[in-house]
């Protein structure tokens, strides 16, 4: 009755990144106790106490984000949370509560709810966060997910993406491409399955790619970590995107370039053999595969020594200077130019 | 792949209330900082310095919450973030800041992302609360929206459903029904639409009961003025479902009965005569209609004076005993028992 059909810009013209910055354009803030809101991975409010709350938010829709052709409910409900988690941590913050929207087709049971919320559960006990909240509804397709993460930091110590300097080191924790490659062995057993309904999912033996899709882990462990080293990260974020669209981020919203070095991006060798079964480059899966949701992150070089040789983390690079580009050096001393392979569901 | 297709009990046997208790009773709170998980308007969470946190979610879903057919977009954003700050008032807290996931199909154009954007923008500079974040992505099937508020009160004025006790005056703001009788409106001429295309809706003069229902407004200024009289409500919840519904959860929360007289019951002179025209009883509109969005609460008897005669509010009766029932009176002192209508979509 009253739909405006004059102008149309498909939102597939500006892509997910696109869209979220044309929006904030938009979006002035006026509360005092607002720190930081859209643009890093959690929004930061003063509580006037030397303490923030952090709040980051995804929503996940099926078909899109999650294929219940493979993914069991219960580790969809893991996952869910576990991402959110990570954004909190990703701002060297501790995750502490959870509110979860759930929107669900008719084609649900409630033992597949309670599947999905035993998966949740599961993810909330393991981090020491409490489910505070929700809201259930009707969805007309299929299954949505809201979360909100809640958390907290000392103000002092919140990690943002924007304040990385030149000769910071660049930090990775664990390893990349594993989720990718568990995702690319999932989707060719969805092939086979839809091919042969009645043969089994040949997944033995790659338990490892598998959980790093299916039951990713907020790096909460590295926060401790680095509160225990009195080291406060420059700037953090989350690989949720994949290394290269991270890394961009920071070098973005920091202003300075960043040199990563190829042979120092840590693969698994599960990673490693997988993409060459599939023919593809191990390099490349960590650099754009995504959802590993491990922590990248920068520290000043003074800090450097307390972290020397700590197994759960990996000096990949350091920050250049003002204005200059991010580059993956390849052994060969040669310079590629890191371009945004983003995440572009539109 | 995976599913289990052996035991299956359908969401709808339990509703949506049945769902969420349910699932609630198996979700514990460990983090020291929660105060006040699921079950009342908002979570509380405390910061340790005399203030909580209060935070509330809410999920719409296109074709189930809300009707594009003639909810204009920008009115949707603007509901969808008052209904979200009016569950912060309803703890008796200030609305300080919000967060939106949007799940959108590719029908939507950016000029409609950017029509509910302007909505939402409205209420957020209305009401002094910063959209500080969000996730935009695809959804397979329309429009969802998830908003959650983040919002904050003295620890020792939060109003929590429970909290009323025998005797306590019993307490609305502003009028019933109105948002019902709108939203009867707008069916009635989307009928007409669907029969004629080329007709004009019929909506003049119904501005009060179509902004009821298109743009409601969260009651901060009763917290205000509440605040201002220093009184601190004894239990509050907003009108969302009807006041049927809402009176029942603060009996139960509570552990007390409630009598409410129907005489006292604040309607619209339009809602009455529109009730009317629809053949429908205008009490019944007030007591089940829900979506209006006022506060109801309860105060100490010794606090009625500082409130007497304010035009914002009307006592509509009291708590009684322990374990009795919630009532209606009707003018010839009849008791008719009121029953949980609810608002079920399953």
């Amino acid at each position: 009755m009253f739909e405006n059909k004059e102008n149309r810009t498909e939102l597939s013209e500006l892509g997910e990144f696109g869209l979220i910055d044309h929006l904030a354009k938009h979006i002035g803030l006026s509360h005092p106790s607002t720190l930081k809101g859209i643009g890093d991975d959690a929004a930061v409010i003063d509580q006037g106490n030397g303490q923030v709350t952090l709040v980051t938010t995804d929503m996940l829709t099926e078909g899109v984000h999650f294929d219940l052709g493979y993914v069991p409910l219960k580790h969809l409900g893991y996952k869910a949370i576990s991402v959110n988690l990570s954004d909190i941590c990703a701002m060297n913050g501790r995750p502490a509560q959870v509110v979860v929207g759930l929107g669900l087709s008719n084609r649900f049971s409630l033992e597949a709810v309670e599947e999905l919320y035993a998966g949740m559960k599961l993810a909330c006990e393991r981090y020491n966060v409490d489910l505070v909240g929700g809201d259930t509804t009707t969805s007309r397709a299929g299954l949505v997910l809201s979360i909100t993460a809640i958390g907290t930091a000392a103000k002092n110590k919140v990690a943002y993406r924007s304040g990385a300097q030149e000769n910071d080191i660049i930090i990775l924790s664990g390893d990349l491409g594993g989720a990718y490659m568990g995702l690319q062995l999932l989707e060719r057993e969805k092939e086979v399955f839809k091919a042969n309904p009645s043969a089994q999912p040949d997944l033995e033996g790659f338990d490892y790619i598998l959980e790093r899709q299916l039951k990713p882990e907020p790096r909460l462990d590295i926060v401790e970590l680095l509160d225990s080293l009195g080291i406060i990260p420059t700037s953090m974020i989350d690989v949720s995107d994949g290394l290269a669209s991270e890394i961009l981020h920071i070098c973005k919203q920091s202003g300075y370039g960043a040199d990563l070095y190829i042979e120092k991006i840590p693969l698994d060798p599960m990673t490693i053999s997988t993409a060459d079964a599939f023919n593809l480059e191990p390099v490349t899966c960590g650099m754009s595969g995504g959802e590993d949701y491990e922590l990248l992150f920068t520290i000043k070089a003074s800090d450097f020594e307390k972290l020397q040789n700590n197994p759960l983390i990996t000096p990949i690079g350091h920050i250049t200077g003002k204005g200059e580009r991010a580059r993956l050096i390849t052994p060969q001393k040669e310079a590629i130019e890191i371009t945004a392979q983003g995440w572009k569901h539109f």
